[in-house]
């Protein structure tokens, strides 16, 4: 990033952000985005250097124009700003505009949660009303956390690219063609539409369609970006995206005491209920990740494919810069 | 209720509520459960005459004891107290423990909506993580609104109850029985679980099951009441169920302006593109509730089935009061 002029502040804030969704086995948004964020610096279309600015401030809330900065540069001093809000008052909401893909939700809201606040954070996206994710974090004790980061379509965009990649139907009530049928061929659903979740009528699907629209309420509603179908397509990179994100921060300590305590209660109660299957305990949301986590801690690193490898050599080599060492 | 010792104002209360529901068309949560609540004073389960006070305050939170009172008074009092802090502070997040159930989450929402701001509002359930309801609504111009009204699982108890009653079955991908297996039979579906939002790991049932934990974290984890499986059995009416609600009112007029112009737009986008029948026009969430108020309109009243007339008359009777007039 520093290669195609990104400040090093920003393009550390970027680094931290894609090693911490590899570290969490969400691979789609770590270092496979890197060229993504490159080619953005390269057309000109992100300002790498940008510093966000609070156009509007209340003790509790902040609408903020990120200068079209890197995502992860406008969110971090977005989830900054909501967190000190929250110290002060309870609550802190912050919404951004002028931003950029800002990777995982979850990362905000963690490190809100490192903190003790509990946390709301949500993306806009491209083309309509399409995964618009949505994040939630809680701590628990002893750096126990729930970590719910989820697209509010049935599946995100990546796990049908993935099928994709690896010529995999995807399973039916994933998504419809471009017509509006549905599909379980990856590539006509890729070029179609992600249902919301819940699917079709009769399992409620207008709820992950009533989430996904929330989202969008949280995000270019209230900022007076882009919201809907008028955001820049996922694939026109010629002009700035203009995506915008709400972040939200909760101080427990303002409501009842022992908030911590009863969090691991909750999530304890949770893993310990009988599994269906033996071989698959009760999970709740955080715990798979925490269980990648310690799969790269035993195994002394980040286990990458092989073609990922090979994508950051070319990228390495196109950018005449060092490429990752073995 | 005030045969049962309920004052006038909190019977009021009550009563706003349950034809509103009705009026909406969500026949499971109006007057068919008037006599639970009647229910709930004659065993002295709730204290039809308490007032909520507020244990914990500041700018924009509040902490609230509803000291056992009816469902709508809390939540009126909760809600109003949120709204109140969001004129201040531009966000209002209050939670209320000691509550009881408190009808269709909407009732708060659209009471905020109608006052420009947009609010969140969810309830926790008894017996573990169930139907965890969760309501957004933000206005848009001229009376329209967005009203998100979801269990977080994917139908709602009284759906199951319906098709019981009706001796239908229910369909797959909706519950599991007693045993934890997929079941379709409307009995074995009540006596056993619902799905979360989303159904089986395949179409990511996750997401319903964190949302759901979403609710439980704003309302029980919050408030320091009961929660998961420390709520009393829905069925087992012998002491008070402290139920825990979370209020958020944000004044949409501390970000962006122009906000209710943005909602109608899209809004209006949404529901003018093509649909899959041309028979079934695009709804968004609070259409469906719009068309039924607009049927009751044309018809000059709410048209109730024969058996709840026949069940209201026979309460009447227990009650000694003067029944519904035709």
């Amino acid at each position: 990033m520093t290669s195609v002029a990104t400040p090093t502040l920003q393009a550390s804030a970027l680094a931290d952000l894609l090693v911490a969704a590899d570290l969490r086995g969400h691979f789609t948004h770590g270092l496979n985005r890197l060229e993504m964020y490159v080619n953005d610096m390269v057309k000109k279309v992100c300002a790498g250097d940008a510093t966000p600015v609070i156009i509007k401030e209340s003790v509790s809330t902040a609408l903020v124009d990120g200068k079209n900065g890197l995502g992860p540069v406008v969110g971090n001093f977005c989830m900054d700003l909501a967190i000190q809000k929250a110290k002060q008052t309870g609550v802190g909401w912050v919404c951004a505009k002028g931003s950029n893909h800002y990777g995982i939700a979850g990362w905000y809201a963690m490190t809100a949660s490192k903190q003790g606040l509990m946390v709301e954070s949500s993306l806009n996206s491209d083309c309509a009303i399409r995964t618009n994710p949505i994040a939630l974090a809680a701590p628990g004790e002893k750096g126990d956390d729930f970590v719910l980061d989820m697209a509010t379509s049935v599946v995100s965009g990546g796990k049908v690219e993935v099928a994709c990649v690896k010529g995999e139907d995807v399973p039916a009530g994933w998504a419809l063609d471009r017509d509006g049928a549905p599909t379980t061929n990856a590539e006509r659903a890729l070029d179609g539409y992600l249902l919301p979740l819940g699917g079709d009528e009769t399992h409620s699907g207008y709820k992950g369609f009533g989430l996904g629209m929330m989202v969008e309420i949280f995000c270019g509603i209230l900022t007076g970006a882009p919201y809907g179908s008028n955001i820049r397509d996922w694939t026109r990179t010629d002009r700035p995206a203009d995506l915008s994100q709400c972040f939200v921060a909760v101080d427990p300590s303002f409501f009842a005491p022992g908030f911590e305590g009863r969090m691991t209660d909750l999530m304890n109660h949770c893993r310990n209920m009988e599994p269906e299957a033996p071989q698959k305990p009760v999970l709740v949301a955080g715990d798979p990740e925490r269980l990648h986590m310690r799969k790269v801690e035993q195994e002394g690193g980040i286990t990458y494919h092989i073609n990922q490898i090979n994508n950051l050599w070319k990228l390495a080599k196109y950018l005449d810069v060092t490429p990752l060492q073995p």
